[in-house]
């Protein structure tokens, strides 16, 4: 498997990634590099990682605090005011090691300090190495509303290690799934024939699979870094999904959803939806059932929690003049954006995920 | 007086500024407006603004409390859930109406909500229509460092309109020449020559001054976006500017002093290491020091507190590898990066002010 290169930066998988790592650091010496881990990557991930560098730059080590709920303005303050601690200067450079909440919050992080620290991502989750870590999103939640605050900037560098997934549970695994999922459902036939086939498990196929997730998402990105357009296919099953995983966050009682665990239901909702409205075939939306049906357990929902949730929608970043806006499809890898799906089609939806 | 045009947008200074904006904002066709201002630049320039406005889309109006104490995280997360309650989208634009806090915080508001909003700015002050809205430095102050937090990311559209000069107290229009003749300094002999020897006040060569600053700082910023090399010479009289400034906020019972005001110690204090270190004519520097006398008035400062002045000065944003990075001059519009500037220098030059 070779290296991705895009426009503006590389995303190694290969065999040689760390020497691609080192060399790159050695070129852009750094005057230091702050590695940025939560407390579950610094005790699974972090050693394994400074086994694999060979550097002669000051480097540190900042952890904060795994989950979701850490994504926020407070943690950031508490980076900066580290980052102003060990006075980095503009030649620093900030490693990130974790899945998505530090690949989202720690680019944040490095692009607004002193206007611009460059940043790698390491990658440690499945849903960070399919997703969150490629095409420069970065971002941190305001209170409940995922990813409110933030800014397109490319990382310099992305390594695929797959090693960083035996420390994962299972759980996390599937939530990297659901975006597999969906690359197959918006690319092609013949990606959806195979990520929707095979079970997606921890062996060698799944680097092959990976790697054309990555690919899939690079290209698009490519074609539109600024969600002008093609790139709000890759939303597919997140206007729901943003909705449901914050709403489990939100609502006490309720069960904290992962995000895969919520564009899990997304997707379902999303296809059933593309199903009614544009003729999405049936039998994939039973395909895709599943597949659900195999990583995740469902999830009940009551009457009033789901218009709760569509209260959310209201926030969504797609949103335009008023407008709620889903991507839809047609069929696979055939989209459709569309401000005319009705409360009515989406309760619909939900009436159809909750009898399965 | 025509507009200037960058590689990005255009800065407005002819009579037709406001129909300029209104076709711009009728082209842009926003979800909704918000007029950002300060608690001064409400009372004072928000209804003249607004009477020029020809517009259909709706329009908001937020006002922040004024003063460099604010332009903080605080502020911004109160704007960014301003922005979410009334549930702003992707197309609405937001418009600084204000002085350098708010045209920074503005900006940077703007350009981190939902991954980026459009934004314009119309700066109030001398100070922000020759420096702050020009260049797309968007920023906010951590703590007492002065925009240790923040982003380049250009302002769609500048309009510059000196009626707003005639709301601003002498001290305010004062604090602004001190970037005017940072310009002569760092430009050329012939502007040099013009912002020294004219007594700048508000007339109709200020007019003239002001196209002629901001048509400098554009050609740099131009040359040299993201402060690799040339757009550094900006930063001539900043580094011990800003810690004078930032100083004077944070030591209780110091007087604190506006931007210009310490900056215009930090041109003399550079002028005088430049002198001492690179041959910087002895002329020049008196005549800076007429122009100093003539606009500022002298602060005093104790051996103890240039001390703790120079130790805020590890946080400069130009510091590499932990030496602090001093622009220079040889002589007028040449200039140099230096990290050979010894504490002794730097008390020398102290000394040099004093007995002014």
């Amino acid at each position: 498997m070779n290296s991705i290169v895009t426009n503006e930066y590389s995303i190694h998988l290969d065999l040689d990634k760390y020497l691609a790592l080192n060399q790159y650091i050695d070129s852009l010496s750094p005057s230091k590099i702050v590695v940025l881990t939560d407390t579950n990557t610094h005790q699974y991930c972090l050693d394994y990682f400074v086994s694999k560098l060979d550097i002669k730059c000051p480097i540190d080590f900042k952890s904060i605090q795994a989950g979701e709920q850490f994504k926020n303005i407070e943690t950031c303050k508490e980076l900066w005011h580290y980052f102003s601690e060990i006075t980095l200067d503009r030649k620093a450079l900030i490693i990130n090691l974790g899945g998505g909440v530090i690949t989202d919050l720690g680019g944040f992080v490095a692009s607004t300090y002193l206007r611009g620290l460059a940043y790698l991502n390491i990658p440690t989750t499945l849903l960070s190495m399919v997703d969150a870590s490629i095409g420069g999103k970065t971002g941190i939640d305001l209170d409940m509303l995922k990813n409110q605050i933030g800014l397109i900037v490319n990382p310099k560098m992305v390594i695929i290690d797959t090693h960083f997934l035996n420390t994962l549970p299972e759980e996390e695994f599937n939530s990297g799934v659901a975006e597999i999922l969906k690359h197959g459902l918006i690319h092609s036939e013949s990606y959806w024939n195979l990520v929707s086939n095979s079970k997606i498990v921890n062996n060698n196929s799944l680097k092959e699979i990976i790697y054309k997730s990555i690919l899939i998402k690079k290209e698009i990105v490519e074609n539109d870094p600024t969600e002008k357009n093609l790139r709000k296919k890759l939303n597919f099953g997140h206007t729901l999904g943003h909705a449901i995983e914050s709403y489990s966050h939100l609502k006490k009682g309720f069960q904290p959803l992962l995000h895969g665990e919520a564009v899990a239901i997304g997707l379902l909702l999303a296809c059933h939806i593309s199903h009614n409205l544009l003729g999405f075939p049936k039998e994939k939306l039973e395909k895709l059932v599943q597949g659900y049906n195999y990583y995740f357990s469902k999830i009940s929902f009551k009457k009033i929690e789901i218009n709760e949730i569509l209260n959310l929608l209201k926030f969504d970043k797609k949103n335009l003049n008023g407008q709620v806006n889903f991507v839809l499809l047609k069929d696979i890898g055939s989209y459709s954006i569309s401000d005319e799906v009705s409360i009515e089609l989406i309760h619909e939806a939900f009436d159809f995920y909750l009898e399965l």
